[in-house]
Parts: C-alpha cells; sequence; structure tokens
C-alpha cells in the first residue's frame, strides 16, 4: 500500500464492522475482507444484483465521519446497463461495481441478510387470564323504522348497551361511513369490537358482518439491535405466532448514543428513524398475518415495549434530551394512542399501549421484563437485569423494588473486541479451556457439533469461524482465570506462554489464540479489559441497589434479555459479572420484556399493576451515588477484590488470588502502578 | 334554427338555471342567454381569462344529463395561446372559447361569482352562559430531575390537575414529540388548553410556551346552498366574525336530492362531494382568522349542524339511505370527532360536535334551530318553521314538542318558477300591487330605490332587473289575491284583463306581466300553481302536528332560515302558508340554525340539552298519516279552504271566497272539473 494513498472510512451496517480502506476500494472487497456478509451470486460481474447496498447519509459523531452518497464513485458501464435492464431503487448501488471515494456508512438492506440473522428473541410459554380490552359482542339491529327514525349506528349502539351493560359506550366516528353496509351485508346481524382500557368509557372500534370469533392482539419488543414481534389471539390469550427483524435504524447508527448524536446532528432526519422502525414493524406484521392466514384488519390492540430511547423515537419524540443530563424523558408514564396516529397498518380502529418507562435509561422494557419476573410479588430479595449496552437492574422484593442502569457499553455484544461479532451464524458462541493443555474447543453459531467432534470441519465450512460473541468472550475470559492463564486482575499471565504457544505476545500485552480457521480468532489484553470494564459497571450498580436494602444477601437473580438468555450463568459469576447466589436460584428469562408485553396485551389489569409498580419504584441514580466509584474498582478484579463468592466456591473452584506484580503481563491502559515501576 | 339542427342541455351552477342550445353555441354565449352571469372584461376575445368554467362530470339524473369534458369543443387557437402564457388549471377551460358538443353541467367557479353571492346567513346575537369544552389552564412546571426521572409530559399533568382537581386528566399522545421543546421555550412556563366534553376524562389538546389568553371556536351551519360560518371567542363567548359561501357541492346537484342521486348514480364520487364541503369550510375558516388577525391553530372546538344529508356528506357518510323509505340516518345522535380526522385545518387539537339529527328529514339544523328558538322552554304553543326545498316543522311546548318534515319544494327558493331566480342582485324580493291600476311597484335586490322611485332607473342600470326570487313570487301572489285578481282556487281571474294590460292571455290560461326591462318577468298560472303546492305541503305538515295536540291554536311562530328572513310573514300568513296566528306573534329569527351551533360551541352544557330534546321530540312521518292529504287539498286554497285565519283578518281584509266557476280563468294542470265540462 502507497504510504500517500489516500484513505476513507467506512462503516458497515448492521453489522457495525468498520474499516479502513484505499480509495478506489470496491464496496463489497471492503465489505469481504471486514467478514460483513454480502451475497453475491454472480462473482462481482453485477449480474446478479444481490450484492446492493445503500449509503446513510449525514454526520455521524461517534465514527467521526460525514457519509454521502457523492462519496461512492460514478456508476460504471457495467452497473448503468444492470439498472437499465432490471428494477433497482434509485437509492440503491451494486457494492461489486461501487467503489470508496470518501467516508461511508454503507447499509446492507434486509433481505440481503434475511437468510444470515440469528433472531435471538423468542416467545417464552406465559400464563395469564385472559382480560384483553377488546371484547367481541355480537348483536342482532332492529331494522330502520320511519315511525322511530333512529340511525342505524345508534340502534346498534343501543343493543350493544343493553348486551354488555354498559350504558356510557360510544362508537368510533369512523365507522359512521359504514356502518350501513355492514348491517345491510350482515342482514342485521353484526359483530362489535369494543375497546376499553382504564378511566374513558368503551368504544366501538370495529364491526363486521355477521359472525366474527377471531381478533389478535401484537406485542412489540422494540430493541435496538432486533425488533420481535408477537402475535396473540384476544380470546383465548394464546401467542399464535412470532417473528423477529433487525432494527433498520442501525443503519443511522449501531448503538442507542450514536443514533441520540444522529439526530442532534440531524434533526430534520428524526422523522426517517420514526418512519424506520414503523415501517419494520408494519413488514413484521405483514409476516405474522401470513402465518396465521390472517388479515391486517383483525389486529386490534398492541401492546410496545422498549428502552426509553427506541421508545421515543417510536413514538416520534426527539430522544435528544435522553442523549446527556439530566436524561430528561418526554413521557414517562404509560402512552395511550391510536395505532393509525402511528402510522401502523392495521385495523383502523387497533389501540396502542405503550407501557411506562421507569427512568431516563430505563424503559419501558425494564417495565415489562418486571411485568414478567413479578419480582414485586416475590418473597426472596429477587435481582432482574437486562443486559444490552446499558444493563437494566431491578432489585427488591414484594416490600421494596429500586432500579437504575449501570452503562455497560458494548462489549457484551461483541463491539469493541479486537475478534468481536454479533451473535450470527460463523460467530462463537461457547468455548472451553483445557486447564492443562490450555487448548480451546468450542461451539460456532450456526454448526451443530463442537470444535473437537467428529464433523465439525465440514459443517463449518459452510459458516467460516468469523468472530467471537458476546457469550462467547464471556467464556473465554472465564476459561482463562479458572485455567490460571488470567490473575485476579485479568491480566494474562505471560508465563503461560511457556505451557500453550496460544499464549502469544503481542506488543507488551500477551494474547490467546483461538484459532485461525477463516481468520485469526485472538483474546487480546485489551478484550479482557473491556469484558471488565462492562462487568464491573453492572455489579457496582447492584451493589448499590444492595447497599440501599441494607446489604441484604441476593436470593434469586433472573437475566432478562438475548444476552442473558445465550451466557452461562456459572461463568457469568465466575466472571463477577453478576452477584454471588445459589446458581440454581440463577436463571435467564428470555426475552422477558417481549414476554411482559404480551401479559399487558392479554390482561389489561396487568397494564394497571405495572403502572402502579412503577410509580412506586425506587428510581437510584447511579453516576450520583459516592460509592459506585468504590465499587466499581472492586469490580474489575475477577470476581470481585472484596466479595467472597462463597456461594460460587459451593460448586465452582476458584483460583486462589495472586498479585499482579507476580505474573508476566501488563496492559497498556490500566496498571499505573506497573507503568510506572518500568519507567 | 334548423329543424335537423343537433341540441344539447347544458345547465349552470350554482345558479341552476338550464338550457337547450344548438350544438356549436360558445358556453359563454349560452351562459349570457340564460341570464347566467360569467365575468367577461375582453368581450370574449380569450384574453382576460375572467370567464372561465369547468365541467361536472357525471351523470346527473334529475336533468337526464351525461355530463363529460368532452362534451366541449377542442382548445381552440386562441384558447391554446392563453393556456401556454397563464397558469390555467387543466380543469378549466375559457367560455368564451370552448364551445357546447353535448349536454354538460357547467360549473362557475366561485371566484367568478364572488361579486355576485349575496350570503343571506347572519349571525344574530346570542347571550348564553359561557361553559365552554375549552379551559385555558397556565402552570409553570417542576425542572427535569435526575433522582425523580419523571417525564416533562407527566410533571406538566400533574401540575395541571393539581390546578384544575381532575384527576383523570390526559394528555394527547400527539404532543409527546412537542412536550418537550415547549416547555424549554416557555421556561417552564406553559398554557395548556383542556378539552372536556360529555363522559369521557378531560384531554390536553394543545400547549403553548408562556401565556396564552385566547383561543377560538368555529360554529358552521353547512347548508345546501350556502355554508354560513361563525368565530366566536371561547373565553368570552363573543361571535368576533362570520362569513359565508355558496356550497360548492352545487355542481354535483343544485338541490339535495340531485346531489344524493349523483352519489347513487355515480358512487366512486361520494369522496370528491366530501372534499369539496370541507375544503370550502378549509377556505371560510381561512377569510375568519384573518379577519381578526388569528391562526388556525387558535381554533380549538367547532360545531356542525346541517340538514341531514349535508350532516352526512360532511362526515363522509353515503346518503343513499336518505333518498328512499325509510329514509335511514347513519347516525342520529350527536357525533363527536376530532376535526384533523375530517380534514379540517385547525389546531392539530381541535375537536367537532355535530348536533344530532331529529329525523330523516329533520337534521341537525333543526335541532339547532330549536336550541335557539327554545320552544321546549316555552308556555306558548310555538310553530318553529325553517323552509326549505323541505321545511322543517317544530311544534309543541314546554309540556311536548313534535316534529315533522314536508316536502315544499325548490318554488320558495325562486325555482320551477318561469322567471325565478335564487336572491341575488337583480332579482325582484319585494313586490305591491294597486288593487285598482293592478300596476306594480317593485324593489330589486341590489338596488335601494323602489321602482317607482326617483334613481331608481339609473340605480337599475348596474344589475339589471333578471328574475324574481322566493320572497317576490310569495308578495306578488298574495298580492294578486289581495288585488282579487286571483281567486281563492289560485286561478287568475281573466276578467281582469279588461282593468289592466298586465293580464294577459298565455294558451289556455292567465298571466300577470310585472315588466320587461331586462328580460320580460311574468308571473304565470303554473308559477301560482308551483307556489300553491309548496305552501300546501307546509301548511298540511303543521296541521298533522296540531291534530296530535288536540288542535289547539298556535300562539307564537318563529321562521327560521334564509327565506323565512326574507319573506314578509304578513303575505305569507295571506297566501296560508302559514297558519293564523296573531301577526305580532309571528317574527323571523334569522340563521336560527348558525344561532344554534353557536350556542353549542359556547356552553357545552347546552349540548346536553339540545340531545335530551332531540331524544323526547315525537317524531311524525307526514307521508304515512291518513289526513295529510285531505290538509293539503284544503291549503291549495289562498289562504284556506276550511281554516277561516280569523286572526289575520283583524288586520288585513282579505277578499270574500269567489267560486273558481264564475270566473274566467283556468290552468292546464288543475281544475279536472273545468276540462270536462270542456269537452
Amino acid at each position: 500500500m502507497n504510504a500517500s494513498q489516500k484513505m476513507a472510512k467506512v462503516v458497515f451496517q448492521p453489522s457495525g464492522r468498520r474499516g479502513t480502506f484505499p480509495v478506489g476500494t470496491p464496496v463489497l472487497d471492503a465489505a469481504r475482507s471486514l467478514g460483513v456478509y454480502v451475497e453475491s451470486v454472480c462473482g462481482g460481474r453485477g449480474i446478479c444484483g444481490r450484492c446492493q447496498i445503500s449509503v446513510s447519509e449525514g454526520t455521524f459523531a461517534k465514527e467521526g465521519i460525514v457519509s454521502s452518497d457523492a462519496h461512492l464513485g460514478g456508476a460504471t458501464e457495467i452497473e448503468t446497463r444492470y439498472r437499465s435492464l432490471r428494477d433497482m431503487a434509485a437509492s440503491r448501488r451494486l457494492s461489486c461495481q461501487a467503489t470508496i471515494e470518501g467516508d461511508l456508512v454503507v447499509d446492507i438492506p434486509t433481505e440481503a441478510q434475511m437468510n444470515r440473522q440469528v433472531v435471538r428473541k423468542r416467545a417464552e410459554n406465559v400464563t395469564v387470564e385472559v382480560n384483553s380490552a377488546v371484547q367481541l359482542v355480537r348483536v342482532v339491529v332492529d331494522e330502520p323504522d320511519m315511525e322511530n327514525p333512529r340511525g342505524d349506528a345508534d340502534r346498534l349502539l343501543d343493543r350493544l348497551k343493553a348486551k354488555t351493560g354498559e350504558s356510557a359506550l360510544a362508537i368510533e366516528p369512523r365507522l359512521l361511513s359504514t356502518v350501513q353496509s355492514v348491517l345491510r351485508t350482515g342482514n342485521w346481524s353484526v359483530t362489535a369490537a369494543i375497546w376499553q382500557d382504564d378511566a374513558a368509557p368503551p368504544v366501538v372500534v370495529a364491526i363486521w358482518p355477521g359472525a366474527k370469533y377471531t381478533v389478535y392482539g401484537l406485542a412489540v419488543d422494540i430493541g435496538s439491535t432486533t425488533i420481535a414481534a408477537h402475535l396473540c389471539d384476544l380470546v383465548s390469550g394464546r401467542t399464535v405466532t412470532s417473528a423477529g427483524t433487525s432494527n433498520p435504524q442501525i443503519r443511522f447508527g449501531e448503538d442507542l448514543m450514536s443514533r441520540v448524536s444522529y439526530v442532534q446532528m440531524n434533526p430534520q432526519r428524526l422523522p426517517d428513524l420514526t418512519r424506520t422502525v414503523r415501517e419494520a414493524i408494519n413488514a413484521l406484521v405483514g409476516k405474522l398475518v401470513a402465518d396465521v392466514g390472517a388479515e391486517r384488519g383483525d389486529i386490534l390492540d398492541t401492546v410496545f415495549v422498549g428502552n426509553p430511547i427506541m421508545h421515543h423515537l417510536f413514538l416520534g419524540i426527539d430522544p435528544t434530551e435522553l442523549g446527556g443530563a439530566p436524561f430528561a424523558l418526554a413521557v414517562s408514564d404509560a402512552v395511550q394512542s391510536r395505532a393509525a396516529d402511528l402510522d401502523l397498518e392495521l385495523n383502523t380502529g387497533a389501540r396502542v399501549y405503550v407501557l411506562p418507562c421507569i427512568a431516563g435509561h430505563v424503559g419501558a422494557d425494564a417495565a415489562a421484563a418486571t411485568l414478567a419476573v413479578q419480582p414485586h410479588e416475590a418473597e426472596p430479595l429477587t435481582l432482574l437485569v437486562d443486559i444490552g449496552t446499558n444493563a437494566e437492574i431491578i432489585l427488591g422484593d414484594r416490600h421494596r423494588l429500586l432500579a437504575a442502569s449501570s452503562p455497560t457499553g458494548p462489549a457484551f455484544e461483541g463491539a469493541e473486541i479486537s475478534c468481536g461479532q454479533r451473535a450470527a451464524p460463523g460467530a462463537i458462541e461457547r468455548i472451553r479451556i483445557d486447564p492443562q493443555t490450555l487448548e480451546p474447543r468450542f461451539k460456532v453459531i450456526g454448526v451443530d457439533q463442537w470444535s473437537d467432534e467428529e464433523g465439525f470441519a465440514e459443517a463449518v465450512e459452510a459458516v467460516g469461524v468469523t468472530g467471537i460473541c458476546g457469550s462467547g468472550i464471556i467464556e473465554a475470559v472465564a476459561e482463562l482465570f479458572l485455567a490460571g492463564v488470567l490473575t485476579q486482575d485479568g491480566l494474562i499471565d505471560g508465563s503461560a506462554a511457556s505451557r500453550s504457544h496460544r499464549i502469544v505476545q503481542a506488543g507488551r500485552t500477551f494474547a490467546y489464540h483461538v484459532t485461525d480457521h477463516t481468520t485469526p480468532i485472538t483474546i487480546r489484553q485489551t478484550d479482557i479489559r473491556s469484558i471488565q470494564l462492562a462487568k464491573a459497571a453492572l455489579y457496582a450498580g447492584v451493589k448499590l441497589l444492595q447497599d440501599k436494602l441494607g446489604g441484604a444477601p441476593i436470593e434469586r437473580i433472573r437475566l432478562a434479555g438475548a444476552f442473558g438468555s445465550y451466557i452461562d450463568t456459572k461463568y457469568a459469576m465466575v466472571l463477577g459479572l453478576i452477584p454471588d447466589c445459589d446458581l440454581d436460584q440463577v436463571a435467564s428469562v428470555g426475552n422477558a420484556a417481549g414476554t411482559g408485553a404480551r401479559i399487558a396485551l392479554i390482561n389489561r389489569g396487568k397494564r394497571r399493576e405495572i403502572e402502579r409498580v412503577v410509580r412506586e419504584i425506587e428510581k437510584i441514580e447511579t453516576a450520583m451515588e459516592p460509592r459506585f466509584q468504590e465499587h466499581f474498582v472492586n469490580a474489575m478484579a475477577l470476581p470481585n477484590k472484596v466479595d467472597p463468592f462463597t456461594e460460587l466456591r459451593k460448586t465452582v473452584p476458584l483460583p486462589a488470588p495472586r498479585d499482579a506484580e507476580a505474573v508476566d503481563g501488563s496492559d497498556g491502559a490500566g496498571s499505573g502502578r506497573r507503568r510506572r515501576r518500568r519507567a
């Protein structure tokens, strides 16, 4: 590479992979060199059209990039021919033809990664009494009578009032234009959907001629990475189908704060972020109703949850205030709206219920998880943690409940890890390290076998071994610690290099080399530091809440969210990511936010319950607590500098603490003490 | 005119004038030959562009016309040049250039008749306690606090709840996207508009930074001919300005039933009729707010009234069911909606209240008139009549109230009268006939002087004497009766021809010649028959209701509507259009429907009052009453065959009844007896 050659920064979304490339590099080549999956069937000849990409324009503060369509090279003759023959959207380019001419944020369209996405949110079984906001009532209406010229809609209401006993029942004015044809089509027999929630009188929101037996509700968890939606039968309460998709807002910023800063820098693009997530939901709904042979018009009620920034963007609210202290929410109480007002393509009478947010960093998703886990009904002291780029922490029991958030950063999601990647095929998700030989065995997403099992070599060909995801890095660090490779302070002991060729020196620190099946995968000292920082932030937050409750031991731990579902709770505790507890009392609860959304969808009494609980939760702002720093520093150690983890030690023999002084290893960033001595 | 020449039928709207013309006639010439006003400054040279027209396409059953753009001749070179130089809408044509090539409904655009329209609806003074649905409340909101992370909207609501005592107060979700900037712009001081009506909890529908002292409401009476709108200060209750415009739906049919049949024949055009009236209202609002230097966003509440067909079309409801028995209303109870849902360009939080309809032919306008006149609070037996193409009749007192409608037809509006025209400049609106000489003196709209006063000849040059409007024909017939020219049966006595050259023979009947100042204006026997049929229908309806109440004498009469405002009550009674009553107890109440709308706008308690009254009104379907025919036949006579009109005779000497046999006059349509004798 010529030293004088001009370089450009490129970020690929939704993977978030980034790199610097010589100007003139084809976008497809850049993607491949980063292990970013872009489909291509024709081998870059501009024929198959599968490698389409688009550019997200704007200022991306976090990346220090101003991305523009103009930073792609002009259309080649081949691309121009393709465009003239096929139907390619104006905003799209063929990545095999388009070259990098300046800084870019490149968006890989969803259809190009459809087969690659592993949606790690699924519906757990929920048992809750059915008491939905929608009730189907069938009545036969009197025919019109000149002697008693009451309107068709009024006679319908009269019958419905008589049947339900709801004297204040009203009808949506929108239905007045169809009531006459519905009544006549049904030969004066109709089914009405009556919606009621909270204090307002019940309202007829939909009518059908004759009989109608099934209507659906939609429960959606809008995550910053993934949107998960569940279709529930509002009569039986059953979840009939679920689907997920990646959150297309990722093209405006990979993590939450990037999206907030994108809106801050490009305020006129706020409607794009809102539209983009609503369109993704509408597309998901299309998939859900097709699954069960229903129609969009059969969906009458919806419940949405999400972290505060997703919550605001979905509702069309500028999230800028959430980007800095005092992190003011536009609204924290539950929001009720009409689905049509949010551009959702459902029955035009469908309603929206959004769960309350607990605080500026503890959103409606945490409220929903609380509703699913029910710590406010529990006798044992329960810790509920939803780990994302922010860990949302709920701690308490039926007497008292506290909430806080801790800024764990994106390390648990595989970002800021040198070989990290999102949980997708090709990622190492499980790893075991032999304490004697230090040889690893691992499991890759998309392959059934472990790496030391028969058939692995053949099976892994299809996906490769492209990186290590969050659960993989947790296990790797914990296994290295258990194998004695790491000190309690998290340093890779260089002396282990004599035991195994896998411990390699990398500058002034050491690294552990896992494999180089597809690309070299190595756990570096900086990766371990990132994990330590993240887990220390989480642990310090938990400790603060525990302090508020007088330091009582935690009796039950529930890990929510995708990450919480996939990590091994033992390794999480070995790392000191979660506090000491009887391991039998530690469990993943899957997508508890989605579960809570479904509960609130099926039973409107649960909406009142969570509104009350959220009002009563004590909100703790960790940044303002003087002891946070002390807890944080102690929690940097594995599993902890001061907490004994006696419950854990009953089942897992932890290495005896060793002083960092005694080992041959160092990290460039952290240990000031060592650096001073070397100077 | 060549007998073999092809002819085409043309109807001009909004005047409703129609004629048959040779194919090839320029549209402007056809308009002028019918006295239809189309502006033209350049003398038909295709330069000024003032004579633009457009074609209303579709099937017009009543006229027996299928109108199409294709029935206009192609663009001349002159028109093509005009279009290339000026900005003329694609749908427009120059009427001086376009020729008639087939049947047409031609629409004269509003701007071309602006200076000609006399809007006969004006705001009467109303005194009613102010209790509007909108309340302005100013509060100072706590700044956000990390220790208590309640949302901005929630803290605003907390303050508003504390100040108003309304614990169930909610906020429109739409406001959540602006609440943060409004609070910060106002430095945490805001004014909220709280809307509450009926059973639902109050809602914050608008917020402004800092102080806001004035918000407005809009009261609209949608007539089939004219739309009248009033802007009221919701704080003081004062009507600050009013404006009117012609109802542009007239292009789809001049009278109500033509519009219904237009929708029946062209169901896909229903949205056009709805859009057209809403656009006219939006334009009126623009005028009203400009008048007082306000903004559309200052309008927060609205009340609409109209007859059932206008009511349905405004709400986007197909009025087809109202076109035939059993005349089923889609909805009769009051309708509440959001203004934005009806495409009204007001504050996005503005609400709509539509008064209830009484029956399929007795609409929300009659309900509003009832609210204005208050017969349900009256001790004397009160008759309230709103005369249009349907007369809406309310009769009763504080003990009992009845309602009915009678199909009077369009005669009172000057239609179906040979020289009839709408009330517009050039129309004879008053007439006196000397009982000795039978010479007329008359007054023309747009001219201050009577025809026998000095200066009339000069003043009338500007407008001409183009026809006779409803109030004019009433007076003409009554004066002819009082002058002894008409028999009690309404026949023009041919023997009067010897007394005056104004009585002329016309075929087998006689006519009274008024003037031929601009065009010959003559009252024909058929015109008198039309008036008799109309007034007999109205009178028979009143009599039926009177029968239901045991025949008690009517003690008070209130005439509502434009026609009711302009007719002389004495002549109306001489004609037997209204029943006998002390003339001092007969009064016009102007646009009582508009007044009622304003009352309901200013005081929401009045909404509940009229809802209750309408529920309790006894609705009588005149067509189903056996005695209707008998009353109708008696009411054909002047003033009535059987009713003595003793109160009227106290002040007006009526001619003694004469037998039709004794006079030399006949009408082709009516008197079978005479015809049989002649045969």
